[in-house]
């Protein structure tokens, strides 16, 4: 079941059908998500080694964010940036409800390495359509990152799957 | 060249000619390594985000040479750890010389790429070693990890290539 925080997106060959600005709009506009999503989560989670996992994942998304303003500022100078309502991959958005347990967090930690991996080939898929090499590089830091965050969830998200381990082992609980 | 703060272990194969409480002692040995050569990094690199990034991977190797030590004192209660003399794969050390410029500190980071690769197939092969699957969910967790700081230095050493881009993208100087 896709949670309501979840909306499945077009998938990763559709990119072919929009343009350099538009997917950078979306790549921009993931990241914001992205971002809004973490920061909710760390609202809703009370497990504080998680929690600051979260956290850092959400200051991270920032700083992408900020960058690819930067790329797309160099790229489109004055020009305002332009949010397809389109988006490849899984979109994330903020948890506005209240998580009941370990199972719910499991499986929005899920559906978060679902839209790192996406965003990390879109990326990747990026530098493929970008011209010059420094524009390149720039992608594949992004793709790279992303990566990085898929392997940081699927870290916890394996060590949640048997809770009373998690527990244990991080020191968690009173 | 092989920098002086990196010893060259042995090759991954060679994990089978020790008992697995040596390969926790040496788990723990390089944790130990790894958080010292980035503690010592964070003081050496003058680059405010990058500074942050590495002082970020000195705090989670110290995270995992607690579980690594809780791991131990489950499998093996009681005892002291086991430090075997040999390691695995390279080994940083802390950067005691002055760097200068971007490339020494190009060079340290791809060094430490490969020592955080060939962590993350080190926890991979244990996790066959080991017998429950709560171990083995362990050595997933912490192999998953690593390649997590694999990807997130991968991304940095990338951009540090065009250093003028990365201070340009990264807004470093004055």
């Amino acid at each position: 079941m896709v949670p309501p925080e979840l909306e499945e997106g077009l998938p990763l060959e559709r990119i072919r059908g929009f343009s350099l600005e538009e997917l950078l709009g979306m790549a921009i506009k993931a990241e914001i998500g992205a971002r809004e999503f973490y920061k909710s989560l760390t609202e809703k989670v009370e497990i504080q080694e998680l929690k600051e996992k979260i956290g850092w994942l959400a200051d991270e998304e920032k700083k992408h964010e900020e960058l690819l303003r930067r790329i797309y500022g160099t790229m489109f100078p004055g020009k305002d940036v332009v949010f397809p309502k389109e988006h490849i991959g899984p979109e994330l958005k903020p948890v506005a409800r209240e998580l009941h347990g370990v199972q719910d967090i499991i499986d929005l930690i899920r559906w978060a390495m679902k839209a790192e991996e996406i965003a990390a080939k879109f990326y990747a898929e990026l530098e493929n359509m970008v011209d010059t090499e420094d524009k390149k590089r720039l992608m594949r830091y992004l793709s790279d990152m992303e990566w990085g965050h898929y392997y940081n969830l699927k870290a916890e998200y394996e060590l949640l799957l048997d809770w009373e381990m998690y527990s244990q082992m991080m020191h968690v609980g009173p």
